[in-house]
């Protein structure tokens, strides 16, 4: 008997943060009993006067939203960051006692005042619109002194813990680099020391030879699962010039990372014809006020369906204690998404 | 203004994985319309002519269970790890491209043959046998040359992924050491080259002291909401002597073990009068045949539950693309575990 990736349980590499997942393809086989997910796919309207997104309505804080007409961000009425905190540190017991303040603050971005819409729906060029306001966004917040990261995200789908189906992302900005882009910055500089150039233009460039886990490719950007992909669908959106940071993309760049964006996701929502719940978000260079040469900006996504619209995988005992784990290859979940059409199944024609 | 850790964001660091985490104490006042998770308070039978875990039952291999009294572990029907692999290894491209097989088996231990019981549910009698099982099988696992690590868990809940409410838990073990008890290791060693003690030794020794994290206690074993805790009720059950792994538990202590495990669980339980959803495990040192002085053993709970019995905490956006973060802090988590009573909501007298 031979090994192979295909059917034997194997760990893969993560290069990017220096940790190894547990792979188990054999595993979607077995029976599912467990808790399913509810699928909401009501009819929304276009503007709901209930919802504190959409444009003229009045949020909790007594705030009324201008009436926008594509994209929009305000501070978040219940941020998990402030700015307006007085600084203090502990350090007691050996190291055994730490603790430090952290200011920061947290922003709410609308994609578009289209409460019925996600950003798969949306035009291209409203999707550009968003790229835009993240980087008028990533620049505004990283020019405040003491901001050194900027973290871009979304919660997509009530599974992912999002009480509002208005589109919308966040930005959590802050002192402090978080974990999971420190990592990343460590192995990124480690590698570009050594071979001169980013990890991420060597890794895509093979990837985009072997072609068995792109996913979709324009001239510019290419999506694809990577090899070391925790969640069953996880992909990445990777810039093919080593960009640090959003705002080195050029114009021509921007409208391709929009279609990128939006095939993507069109793409996942096609797999089981249904919105396809995520975490998403964008790892880039820290507003140190440094060059970061080393940093190739990528955009993340995690969606945790794995045999249909309502199971999802569940990373609890095993993954919470010992490792991540992931119940089918990466090359499957890839050939899987690939194979979906380019067009979104509530705009086909009939 | 002064900086106080009861009202302002800070973070906390994580001394056993050298990860620091973000504390937002005022944010869980933030309003809730997200998703609710159902309570499944149904009266199950004491056996269940359909589940694969009671006694007497068939399996979906065909195997038959046994007439068990009190425990009984058999092997993972659908193993995420396999003992019969080829072994074999890639590394490709400048180390991008890294794989390994990786051997090891999966086990589930049923707690006991009542389908309608959970821990807090059970007699201090029958935990204590579920602890020696743990035992046997550590030992017995752990003697084959190839493991090297064996992880004892509970996913609780069909929230937790449980797909089967029979009390029931699981062991995986592998040739790896898989991430988080890897990083453990690193940093206890370091701390007991230093100290000459182990690191929770001296980390119990203050906890226990000042108590206001402290949950439970009792003459061998201390549980507590660790200071860098993550999820909203997250606890420890730490043995007050320093032990490296289960097996090196006295007998006394292991009573006291399950009486922990008990009023712990008893205490969860009571606070949303739910049965409490969490995973749960023991990390302990490796089973790779040599002395883990370093290791002191102890078991974590990490529960999702947040605001009621059907809002949980959404690790989501923020927390797995940047860093974890808590809403409430450690201490006022732990004074809400503490004053719950020691008898079982369902036990109480009427
Ligand atoms: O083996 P089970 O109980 O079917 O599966 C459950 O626990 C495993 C170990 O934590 C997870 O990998 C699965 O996602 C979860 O559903
Ligand atoms: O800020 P929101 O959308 O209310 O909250 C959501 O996203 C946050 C950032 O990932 C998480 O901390 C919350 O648990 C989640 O419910």
């Amino acid at each position: 008997m031979k090994f192979n990736f295909e059917d034997h349980p194997h760990r893969r590499y993560n290069p990017l943060t220096g940790e190894w997942i547990q792979v188990s393809p054999h595993r979607a086989k077995r029976p599912w009993q467990g808790q399913v997910e509810k699928i909401e796919e009501e009819q929304r309207p276009e503007h709901d006067p209930d919802c504190y997104l959409c444009a003229g309505n009045t949020r909790v804080g007594g705030e009324v939203n201008p009436d926008y007409k594509d994209t929009f961000s305000f501070q978040n009425d219940f941020a998990a960051l402030l700015e307006d905190i007085p600084s203090g540190e502990v350090n007691e017991h050996n190291g055994l006692f730490r603790a430090k303040s952290e200011r920061g603050l947290c922003k709410v971005i609308c994609f578009s005042p289209r409460h019925d819409l996600t950003i798969p729906e949306m035009e291209v060029g409203g999707i550009r619109k968003v790229v835009d306001l993240w980087c008028k966004e990533y620049t505004e917040l990283g020019e405040r002194d003491y901001i050194n990261h900027v973290q871009i995200f979304e919660n997509k789908g009530s599974v992912m813990g999002c009480s509002n189906p208005h589109p919308h992302g966040q930005i959590w900005a802050q002192e402090s680099v978080p974990l999971e882009p420190a990592k990343k910055a460590v192995n990124q500089k480690e590698y570009f020391e050594k071979h001169g150039r980013t990890l991420l233009s060597d890794y895509i460039k093979v990837e985009i030879e072997q072609g068995t886990r792109v996913v979709y490719e324009n001239e510019h950007f290419v999506a694809l699962v990577p090899y070391w992909a925790v969640w069953p669908f996880e992909t990445m959106i990777v810039p093919k010039r080593a960009v640090s940071k959003i705002t080195d993309l050029t114009e021509e760049e921007k409208d391709a990372y929009a279609v990128a964006y939006k095939q993507l996701t069109v793409k996942y929502d096609n797999i089981f014809e249904v919105s396809f719940p995520y975490s998403a978000g964008i790892h880039q260079a820290p507003t140190d006020g440094e060059d970061h040469p080393e940093w190739h900006m990528h955009m993340c996504f995690y969606p945790p369906l794995l045999r249909s619209a309502t199971v999802k995988k569940f990373m609890v005992g095993y993954e919470m204690l010992a490792n991540a784990q992931r119940d089918i290859t990466a090359e499957t979940a890839a050939a899987r998404i690939r194979e979906q059409s380019s067009v979104h199944y509530k705009q086909r024609e009939l």
